[in-house]
Parts: structure tokens; C-alpha cells; sequence
């Protein structure tokens, strides 16, 4: 049985390896595979690439025809961190406890190394997924990673994020459910799906799967909204009380953080009650749920 | 037979429709759709688009079957630019004769408006390419659509530009034969060989209308970088003068006009010649070389 710690390591020398490839071949280029390496290889949680291999493992036995999917997804991840971070956005200059992209290479190549990433992330779906996947899956994946990556993903949050900050008395929970969905979970109802499907999971599996990503999703935003509020800098290693101070919608301005911190014990344990009535026993999933209920407990 | 206006008509249509089917179903992130159409339905010379239509048509009698593939491009295309209109990049505030992304919406929403744009190409190829071509061929050219958009793409040649900026007094021709190449060549190199896949062409024509493609695209950038000395901002509709201003390396910068107008007309001439050799007749890709001829000489 794989430990999140394996996974983690596997993922990143994974990644590693992918980049080196490319840098060796980047002639008069290769600073931008330095920055879209830079973030991508942070030390971070890769939560997202965890859940695509542990779904795939579960559901077929072999986590390996999943690993440069799950690769991908950290791609993603650092794109959107990458653009988030931007002056123009959200203007951080910290992330997983290092100088954000945009310090170390400049705007003009943080921005470049985020629309790399997009593309690079779907192309190593397509050339490192192993042969012995059948090409429809690798296609469904992939058209999958574009409604995560775009306008019917991340970018819809994103969207709809900067428009509730305009007026942001206005935002109701419907709204607010909006962009938490589109800006959080829709990246792991990617993750979860994407090795659910390279794994030949059927419809009803899938269904319920992306039910458990959705209700997961919404928990880890608030759970995020609330660590904004009671934890350190230090202890996150970006920024934190900044949605307070740009009067963003979140949880905790919305409900309080006593109300804030019901509902996610409420999502955390609709997400318990999913996974048992899928059946699916997974050590892992477990293992991420019980740490997320524990520290904001 | 189709005339250049035709197939600019036809791909402009089809934009606006995949565009209106989409702000139909955006219900709090409408703002992304219109920026992402904004820059991409500008009345442009939509070439890229064309040379795959045409393409796909010489080939296979039918460019229906490459039309999402083209629009995908145009969107790709119009990623690239609303990128390098940012303040952090190009800083340019006009574009095709109007106002660039960023100064209709922002520079925030313009970064999303490029990252959504990259994906909602893919997931159009994917999604909107006709189920009579085969599924090989779909995601043959995805595969190379992210290559074109990515770091060994777009991205490359505006990175490779960017670090001949630092030190352009070093910039020889074969660095400067990079930068066009990735910057402007790979996107028209996937024009033509995305409908050329989609068309069922075999491998011998598909590396003749390669290396036709990267002599286009360098003549094309010669082109550009003549006008850009050559013509007013008015007559451009984006602005000019300013390759000298921001002392890039241009083909007029290491060569001279006269001697960069003798290369155009070398790569010219050279593309004419690879036409010859495939016995490829096409009004369209005459008119457009007779056209760049004319304008420069």
C-alpha cells in the first residue's frame, strides 16, 4: 500500500524528469522551462495528483498509467498559482514559503510560464500516458483537462470571483458556491475523474465519484477561508488574511467563523458518507480528510 | 472554388457561434466570454485559419472537416496577442485598429481571457471536429496544438526574444531565425498540418508542407518587420516604429531594409518553389504570397 509521502516523491521526481527532458533541448528558450519548473516543483501538498493516482490505483490496481495525468494537474495547479500571483491579480509576492514566480523571472515570463504550463500539462497527457490506455480514454482526459484549465474551470472562478469583489454585499451562497465550484473543485473533480477514467471506471462509479470531488472541493475552499483567518503566514506559507483585508466573499465572511466552520464539518462528513456508500475503502482519501477535519477542529 | 473573403466569412460565423453557445451557460463568469470573443472576432486577416481550410479542401475536397480546427487556431492566435498587448510584455494599447484586451478589460481579465483561450481551442478541436475523422487524427492534432501554443511554440519564440532584448548587439542570424520561427512560424506550421492530418495527407506531403510553412512563416515575419519600418500606424492598425524604439532584433535591424527586403523575396521565392514541387495549385496560397510580394516591393 502507497503512503502519501511515496506518492508525493513519485509525483515530483516524475516531474523533474519531464522537465529535464525539455530543458535539454531548449536552445535560446530555456529560462522559460526554468520558470515553469520553478513553481511546479515547490514543495507542496500535491493533493490533486495524489487523488488521480490513489482513484486509479483503486479502481484497476496500477497507478502508473495515471502518473503523467497526475503530473498534468500539478502543471495546472502551478499555472493558476503562477497567474494568481501576478501584480495585475491577486499581487503576491509569496507562495509555498518562496518568492512567487513573477520575483524570481519577472511579470513578462511569469506570464509566459503560466500559458506553458496549460499546454504542457495536456501534452504530456497525450505522449506519457502508457500506450496500453486506450486512445478514447487519453482523448476524454484530455478534453476533461480543458474544461478544468478554462472558461468551464478555473477561469469561470476566477471570472466570477472578480466579479463579486465589485460588490461583493451582493454575494449571496448560491454565488459564493458558484465560485468556490468553478475556482476549487472543478481541479479535483479533474484529478479524481481523469484517473478514475484512464482506470475504466463505469458511469455509476464516475457519478458518484464526481459527486465525492464536489463536495471535497467545497470543503477544502472553505477549509482554506477559515485557515485565512486563524493561521500564521508562517504557517502557510503565503500570504494570509488578505481576503479579510480585499473584502472578499469567502466562508467566514459570509457565515461567521463559528457558522463557516459547521458547514465544513458538514461537507467533510457528506464526503465520508460518499465514499462509503461507493464502497471505496481508501487508506489515502482517509488520510487527507481526517488531517483537514483535525486542524480546523 | 473559395476566395480568400469566403473562408474568412465562414470561420468568423463559426467563432461567434461557438462563442454565443457558450455565454448562454455563464451564468456569473459571463465577462470571461466576451473578453475571450473580443479580441478574437476583431475584423483580422485570419491567415492562419485560411491555410488550414484550404489546405484540408486541396486535400480532401471538404474543409468542413478542419473548421473548428481553424477557429481553434484563430482563438490561439488571439491568445498570443492579448498576452503580448499586456502592459508587462508589449505594453501596446491598439490592436487590429481598436483598443487591445486589457484596456477594454482589464489587464487581470485579460490574462484569463489568453489561459482560457488556449484550452477553449482544444476542447474545440476535441469536441467540434466532425466524428467521420478519426480519432487519431483528432488528438495527432491536439498534440500538436499544444506544441505550437507551449514552450515549443509561441512561447519559446516570445522567451528567445525576450533574452535577445538583454543583449541584442549579439543577436546573430541564427538566433534571430529562432526567434521567428517559434514566434510566428510553428503557429502557421500548425495551420497547414493540422489540415493536412485532418485531410489524410501522407507523411511525404506532410514534410513538404512543413518546410513550405516555416519559409512562409519566416518570410512572414520579414514581411512584418519591413512594414513595421515601413508603413504608419494608422495604415497597421496596431502600432508601429516600434521594433527600432525597443531596439529589437529584426530582420531590418541586422540587415538593413534593402537587404532584409532581398531575404524576404529569397523566402518568397522559395515558397513559390516548394508549391511547385508538391503540385499544389491553390488560388488562396497564391494570392496570399503575390499579396506580401506586392506590399513590400
Amino acid at each position: 500500500m502507497m503512503n502519501i509521502d511515496e506518492y508525493k516523491q513519485i509525483v515530483q521526481n516524475e516531474l523533474e524528469k519531464y522537465f529535464d527532458e525539455q530543458k535539454k533541448n531548449s536552445k535560446y528558450s530555456s529560462t522559460i522551462w526554468e520558470a515553469m519548473s520553478y513553481t511546479t516543483l515547490l514543495p507542496g501538498k500535491k493533493l490533486r495528483a495524489i487523488f488521480c493516482l490513489e482513484t486509479a490505483k483503486l479502481l484497476c490496481g496500477d497507478y502508473n498509467l495515471a502518473l503523467p495525468c497526475a503530473c498534468a494537474i500539478e502543471m495546472l495547479h502551478a499555472q493558476s498559482l503562477i497567474h494568481d500571483d501576478l501584480p495585475c491579480m491577486d499581487n503576491d509576492d509569496l507562495r509555498r514559503g518562496k518568492p512567487s514566480n513573477h520575483k524570481v523571472y519577472g511579470e513578462a515570463m511569469a506570464v509566459l510560464a503560466g500559458d506553458a504550463l496549460i499546454s504542457f500539462g495536456a501534452q504530456t497527457i497525450i505522449e506519457k500516458t502508457p500506450k496500453s490506455v486506450e486512445i478514447e480514454k487519453v482523448l476524454e482526459v484530455v478534453k476533461l483537462y480543458m474544461h478544468s484549465a478554462g472558461a468551464l474551470g478555473i477561469v469561470a472562478g476566477q471570472c466570477a470571483d472578480m466579479e463579486a469583489e465589485k460588490n461583493v454585499k451582493n454575494v449571496d451562497y448560491e454565488n459564493l458556491k458558484y465560485i468556490h465550484t468553478y475556482k476549487t473543485a472543478k481541479l479535483f473533480e479533474f484529478s479524481i475523474l481523469s484517473g478514475a477514467i484512464l482506470a475504466g471506471a463505469d458511469i455509476k462509479t464516475l457519478d458518484k465519484l464526481k459527486e465525492f470531488a464536489n463536495t471535497f472541493g467545497l470543503a477544502f475552499q472553505a477549509y482554506d477561508d477559515i485557515l485565512d483567518v486563524i493561521c500564521t503566514t508562517e504557517e502557510m506559507g503565503k500570504t494570509v488574511g488578505k481576503d479579510e483585508k480585499e473584502a472578499k466573499a469567502t466562508y467566514v465572511s459570509l457565515f461567521g467563523l463559528n457558522d463557516a466552520k459547521a458547514k465544513f464539518n458538514k461537507l467533510i462528513a457528506k464526503s465520508y458518507d460518499i465514499l462509503k456508500e461507493i464502497g471505496l475503502k481508501s487508506q489515502i482519501y482517509n488520510d487527507i480528510l481526517d488531517k483537514m477535519f483535525e486542524r480546523v477542529n
